[in-house]
Formats: C-alpha cells, structure tokens, sequence
C-alpha cells in the first residue's frame, strides 16, 4: 500500500513527484497543483509554492514529521529529508543550488551550500561575456587550467571536489545534476530517489 | 623617472590608477578616459573600455608588451601581468572574478577562475530569497556549518580555501578584495600594487 502513496518534493524550480514508483518532474512556473486529484504528500522549500499548496485540501506537508532537535531552524526541508535517508555518508543534492551535507550515525553533522551548476555558469556570463563557457566534466582535476574553459570549470568542480574529498566519507549524489557530477565523484552512489527514501523513512518513524 | 608613470588597470568594473605612487579608481560605468591629459600605459580586460582608449592617443596598450610563449591565447592580461610580478607562489586577485594562478621559477603554471564575492552572493540571492546573506568572513573553517550564513560564507570561502591550500605555496593576495580574503588566508602576503609591479617590470623587460 504504503509504494502507492504520492510523494512530492517541491524545489526552487520544479515539482518532482513519484508515483507507482515512477517519478515525473513539471515546472514550478506552470504547473498548476490543483489539478491532482490524489493525495499527495509533500516537502517543499519555494516560499512561493508554499502559499499555493497550503490551500489544497489533499496536499499534506511533511515538515510536521521533521525533528528538529537534529536540525538548525532555517535549514531547508529537502536537505533534512535527505539526511533521514542515510547512516552515514556525504550527501550532495546538486539542483539550483548544490547541498553538501554530513550524516555521521544517523546523525546531522552540519552542511554547507554552494551554486548550482546552471547558477555558476550564469555567474561567470554576467562577470564577463569573455567568461561564458559551457562546463567541461572531463575536466583533469590534476592539472592547472591552460585554458578559458578549463579556468572555469576548475573553479566550479574543482574547489567543490577539493572540499568534498577532504571527508573522507561515502558520497551520495542526487538532484538534477547528479548524473552530471558523477562524472567528477565517480565512486558516489547516485540515488535520484534519495529524498523519496527519506521522505517515507520519516513518515514512517513520526508520521 | 619612471616612477612618474601613469599606469592603469582596467577591470570588469573599474579603472585602478597608479599615478605619483598614489592609487585611484574610478568606476568604468561613469568614467571618461577622454579627461586624462597625460600619457597612460594600460592593461584592460574590459571589451567596451577597450574600443573607448583605443581611439586615445595617449593611452598605451601594454598588451603589445607580453610574451606570449608563456601563457594561453585567450588568458585575461591582468592575470598575465600580476604573473610577471613574482617568481614563485600562488596569486589571489579578487575582484568582479577572483583568478588563482600558480607561477613556478617565473613560469606560469596554470590557473582557474572564481566567481568575485559580491558575484557569488547575488549568485544565491537569485537562487533563493532564503539564501540571501552576507559572507561571515569570521567563520569556522574546520567546522561543517550549522546555520544558513555559514552554510553559504563556507559554500564560497571553504571550497576556496580547500583548493588553494593543497598546492601548498606562498599566497599573494590582490584586488578590491584582497583585505577581506586575507583573513581566510592569514599567512598571504596582501599587495595592492601587484599588477602596476607587473606592469612596470614587463615594460622595462620587452617594451
């Protein structure tokens, strides 16, 4: 029974549901929740999403589940559903914005944000139009850039590897852009249903 | 003689002078280079600015300057001229962007791009209303972050810092935000006047 409940995760940019264990992703800027007609059991971190869906009558928030001894008061819902999921590890949920957070014991150990991969590369292009370049992933994390591509795409995956590497811990990639970032940490274990996991995990335990 | 120099450092957003051993700006949104009367040798990586000075008569490009075997074709010239300036580390020029270019016996070795600090807090603010904050330079380095300032300020200075520490050189900090990097890298040697240092040492080499 419990496989066949709607679970959505709402981001800055989209609504990511799953359903009979398929997941379907549709823009936050023109879907219209309304038009589901199930009950849906959700996790959203977009303020304006938040106003919308408070006034559905089959959408349920799942941050009343949320203990928030382990968690500090602003910390986004996706990221803690994403820290119930796993023991121990280093989970990167790279969306909008890149979410690199430490479970040790089951346990929250703090976290840090960094731009997404999309945000990064708008950044650069507003610097400079002499700084647009797309991402090179094949990029050699062993060498200092020789050229403009190369500059940028250090500065984007390799100060964020060289950071996640000195934890030492199991990574888990997840978000939009995982695929893209396991390219850079080919020893993580990529999970596109990671918050899902989290998301029933909790509701089990409080819920 | 040649101290009497007027040099000029034209960025992304600003006109740095050196004129009489004092140091001026002068925003490139506002500024006429017309007014200048004197003669003004100058580097700039600013496309528009460029097509301004170049009808001057008296202001000199010292792009005609660099030797070119030494670096990579589309590489910024204000990274190449603070390369000039010392022999051996790690150079930290933080402006609009923030380059990290590492100079091995006078040679460069390599380098990437990060985006400026004013950069990557507009990057978060446009994100999310929920990730706008200022940089707490004070922040814990070897603590995984427990609040969203920190959360952020480790997202842009701790991946940073992870990066640069690892080549293990001495860092020369410059730029509009040199002072305030300097107290994520204490042991830096903070100088203002390393690309004018840059500029003048290429002039008396080859121009």
């Amino acid at each position: 029974m419990e496989n066949y409940l709607t679970l959505c995760d709402i981001g800055n940019t989209s609504y990511h549901f799953l359903k009979d264990l398929t997941t379907t992703k549709e823009y936050v800027s023109t879907f219209d929740p309304s038009i589901v007609t199930e009950d849906v059991y959700y996790i959203s971190v977009n303020p304006h999403v938040d106003i919308l869906v408070s006034k559905l009558e089959n959408w349920y928030d799942l941050q009343a589940c949320i203990d928030w001894n382990n968690y500090y008061e602003t910390m986004g819902v996706d990221r803690i559903v994403a820290c119930e999921a796993i023991k121990n590890g280093l989970i990167i949920d790279a969306g909008s914005a890149i979410t690199v957070d430490l479970v040790v014991n089951s346990s929250f150990e703090g976290g840090f944000i960094f731009p997404g991969l999309e945000a990064m590369q708008a950044t650069y292009r507003n610097i400079s139009p002499r700084l647009d370049y797309s991402l090179n992933f094949e990029l050699d994390l062993d060498k200092m850039p020789q050229n403009s591509r190369d500059a940028i795409s250090y500065g984007v995956l390799r100060t964020l590897y060289s950071e996640v590497m000195r934890h030492d811990q199991q990574i888990y990639l997840t978000g939009g852009n995982a695929q893209a970032l396991s390219q850079i940490f080919p020893q993580a274990i990529v999970d596109e249903h990671l918050l899902f996991k989290g998301m029933k995990k909790m509701m089990e335990k409080r819920c």
